[in-house]
């Protein structure tokens, strides 16, 4: 028989599948290494909190059982957490899940244009790719995101406009007044998305929240897989206006959050111990890689992240060489530099002595 | 300012968002009532296998860290277990992720058409909806599907055949024999599911699995909601030639399954003891089931899976007089017919008593 291959998408055919690292277990065991230092995925270093712990433990007995599919007591406690209606929040399997619903509910033609930065969070040209619609990349000021340029590539075809703020790969922070400046301009017909993975890091009097109700296109997003060390649970979330609210809920799975997720998250949000615990370790791990990058000589960006990006001459000669010591970090599409999660005291610690080696 | 609304595509427009059911303490509150018993999302009654909460407990370390994006070692589990390379396995947040990866790999036009029967699972007319592709469904033959009407409905336009095997809702089993041949008179282009949900009840020498040698159009998906118990956790998976996991791959959320969801699914995997005990006591309590309609003298239709479609009369009239008394069902849309998931034997019996009261 004749085989004719399964009909595909156009736009699927043109897309590479994901190609995850290897676990670390199975690297350690190739490496021959007693230690591997992840340092690759900006993932809080912290141990586990207790309260997840116990939230965790006590939420195995309803395995068996579907999750709350509209995740009532998760809304309802980022709702209270920042004073506003469970209306305006939407859960994701991570915040990836709500890039891609905002990508899929507003991209439908191949002339559809989606605006983002030279350096920018590696999701964004993914959905738009899958989507078949058109990137507009806009170039970097001094290692940000150029608002100028971005207000300035706005077409009748612009459907999108991703945000990240403080941005990954880079770690650079846009002022607030900026961004409120850019919305205002930004025509209301067009999402704008406002991707604050990193935010509470800033440990800042957070306005934007606020600004939700002056822009009905406004979409913040936001994790509990950085500062609040879920990542391997995916939680994440939006605050939009209900109505975006809504279209995102007629596509988005019923059941994208596990149970045993959404548990931990409420522990999470109610565990400010926590919290300040991620933002003070992390202020002084950055410290740490920055005053050991100094005395190397090495330059780097000013970071208002959990990670930081150092310029190291060929990344890929000392991303190896580093590797083959037992340290994942992470090369990146910014000539010269490699991005460097912030570990432990320890772990950093650790870093500097094998980078010093490398150089 | 005036506001526009935001750009949103058209087939997003016509769809509903999804309303879930109540949280069972919520409704548990506003009934009065100090039990409900929730027969409604064929969910696994048995308390969660010892060797699962092992692997979760020793899982909660890990919960700073991402999931494996590869899912390496379930993935290397799941091929063991079914004597097949892990290259043709996919694994989705719950099936209902690669139903719907699977959707958006091959609909891609809004003439493009999907083949489903008319009473089949909800998910596959809201995949085809939410693409704005077009639904071609095929009338029930004795509740089952129609596999001669399915032919005859493919066109030049089909790019897609949705069956599930046990069928939910009615419960109904297709032979071997009759998909086999099916499978041979589809075009190679076109993709066939073949959703086995519930396959695990069947108990019986599984051969499906060694056709995916025969045809590469073919994409069997499988969960660990039901037999296995792990509904809250969302892990589900498919297995299909190495080239249709690879598109999957291209759109796949790169964590979509969490890794408590993934280390939970390997300890339930080697848990053979729980797996037998599932089907044990749904067979108990099928035929408990029926043997308390036929006293009652109600019809119901014989079912291969967890669940069992039983005549009532009016069912939304019944399914409101059972909820009142704490006993939720699926009221669905098969004219005269609830579904009823089959619970712990208690619990069917206590149902059985309460539906007495109320016709």
């Amino acid at each position: 028989m004749k085989k004719n291959s399964v009909h595909i998408c156009e736009s699927i055919l043109s897309l590479k599948a994901y190609q995850g690292g290897k676990p670390i277990s199975e690297l350690q065991r190739e490496l021959g290494l007693d230690e591997v230092v992840k340092l690759a995925s900006n993932e809080n270093p912290l141990p586990v909190s207790n309260k997840v712990r116990m939230a965790i433990e006590q939420a195995i007995t309803e395995v068996g059982r579907y999750p709350d599919g509209n995740g009532f007591e998760l809304k309802q406690s980022i709702a209270k957490y920042l004073s506003i209606s469970s209306e305006h929040i939407t859960l994701g399997n991570g915040s990836n899940d709500i890039l891609e619903l905002l990508a899929r509910v507003s991209l439908c033609h191949a002339s559809d244009e989606v605006i983002f930065s030279q350096y920018a969070f590696v999701v964004y040209p993914l959905v738009t790719k899958a989507l078949g619609a058109k990137a507009v990349i806009t170039p970097a000021n001094d290692f940000g995101h150029d608002l100028d340029a971005m207000l300035l590539a706005i077409t009748n075809n612009t459907k999108l406009i991703f945000i990240a703020n403080p941005n990954n790969p880079t770690g650079t922070l846009l002022e607030d007044a900026g961004v409120y400046t850019f919305l205002s301009k930004v025509p209301s017909s067009v999402i704008v998305v406002l991707d604050q993975a990193y935010v509470e890091y800033l440990d800042v009097n957070d306005v934007t929240v606020g600004w939700l109700q002056a822009f009905d296109n406004l979409v913040i997003t936001r994790t509990f897989s950085k500062a609040y060390g879920l990542a391997a649970l995916r939680v994440g979330y939006s605050l939009s206006s209900s109505k975006i609210a809504d279209y995102l809920n007629r596509i988005r799975q019923p059941f994208n959050v596990n149970h045993i997720a959404q548990s931990a998250a409420i522990a999470a949000l109610a565990d400010e111990d926590f919290l300040q615990e991620s933002i003070s370790s992390n202020r002084q791990g950055l410290i740490q890689l920055a005053n050991g990058f100094k005395v190397l000589g090495l330059s780097y960006i000013p970071s208002s992240a959990n990670f930081i990006a150092v310029k190291v001459g060929d990344p890929s000669v000392i991303y190896q060489a580093l590797l083959e010591k037992g340290f994942i970090v992470r090369p990146v599409e910014m000539k010269g530099y490699l991005r460097v999660s912030v570990g432990a005291k320890n772990e950093n610690e650790k870093f500097l002595v094998a980078l010093k080696s490398v150089l």
